[in-house]
């Protein structure tokens, strides 16, 4: 394990943050309770800016836990529809919970299944965030490519794998995450980046 | 001084860019010959996705150094201007020089001079790079709000300038560029985020 970044540089970004959304402040208690694992308030600030910059009509979520991005997301957003997809019925219902607490209801949509099956119902794809099991992920850009708008984004959590990727480990997830991070950057129809904010965030714009 | 991301996945990142064109890798060359800073290849790769989703018509950079910073926006552009200031002839001339040698040229516009007196003459920006003095940077955004466009994003490197915001350092430098994080931050007026990337990254949207 490798720390993406310094814990002083983090702790430093972390103090410049408004004080926010209860509703957040609930979620990130819950994960810590919980261990479950969610992109950080970091990474939803940048999620939100790249959201504002792009207005996105559709964004689908591959992977969205108990809905912590999608909350995000749906924040960020003025018009449009974030689709949340889980195969933890749990996790989708206490999502549903949080969006129907909020002024957000109107712009989520929820199912319990298999992401990459659930997702390619959808066309017109402005935003595909993905957070599933890492060894998918080249599956699921592979299945869900079709399905994305002109100069859709493809946001993927978890690029930098504890740092993983840059080091000598070789499990499923590592090598998984590996050869995705690499087919991103090779596919002349993307053009991607790796920003090293918190595990890693890959933004990929489709090319047309 | 406190490393931003650690070396190793700086590393990792680095590997995964394509080898790219030439008059880049000849700036990267006289920079570190000159011993001249300059954005990286990482921060160029982010800012060409920004500019990628915004699509902007005009690009005002204050601090152009010798171009490299510009030859990242003009790439990334399929339209618009970006115009280059700095207070150094020299480094002007190199960078007409690198521009007239490419396809790029009629898209910038080059000023020798006081970036924030050259700067004012420019309305509806919409990206405002800074690059100056760090000690100026409050007073660069201050002096060019009004002349931001709609929605207009403000990109300023070195905003974590050398892990020394987050140190214990009081320099002019390392103070006023905590101060610009914290006002940046604070204005009702920007969305903001700083993106930990080599020398840090701050990113806002002006609101409206």
């Amino acid at each position: 394990m490798i720390p993406v970044t310094d814990p002083r540089i983090e702790k430093y970004l972390l103090s410049l943050l408004p004080d926010d959304d209860p509703l957040l402040r609930e979620m990130e208690r819950i994960a810590r309770e919980k261990g479950f694992p969610i992109i950080d308030r970091l990474v939803g600030r940048f999620i939100s800016l790249l959201v504002r910059i792009k207005n996105p009509q559709l964004v689908v979520e591959l992977g969205s836990g108990f809905g912590y991005s999608a909350y995000w997301f749906a924040r960020a957003m003025n018009r449009g529809k974030v689709v949340l997809i889980d195969y933890d019925e749990s996790n989708i219902d206490y999502a549903r919970g949080i969006f129907e607490g909020s002024a957000l209801a109107p712009q989520a949509e929820f199912h319990v299944g298999d992401a990459l099956i659930v997702g390619q119902q959808y066309h017109d794809i402005d935003i595909l965030f993905i957070d599933i099991d890492k060894y998918q992920y080249l599956d699921a850009v592979a299945a869900m490519k079709p399905h994305l708008a002109k100069d859709a984004l493809v946001i993927a959590d978890n690029t930098l794998w504890y740092g993983k990727v840059a080091d000598r480990e070789n499990d499923l997830d590592t090598m998984g995450i590996r050869a995705f991070n690499q087919q991103m950057f090779r596919d002349r129809d993307f053009f991607s980046t790796i920003i090293p904010l918190r595990d890693g965030v890959l933004v990929s714009q489709k090319i047309g």
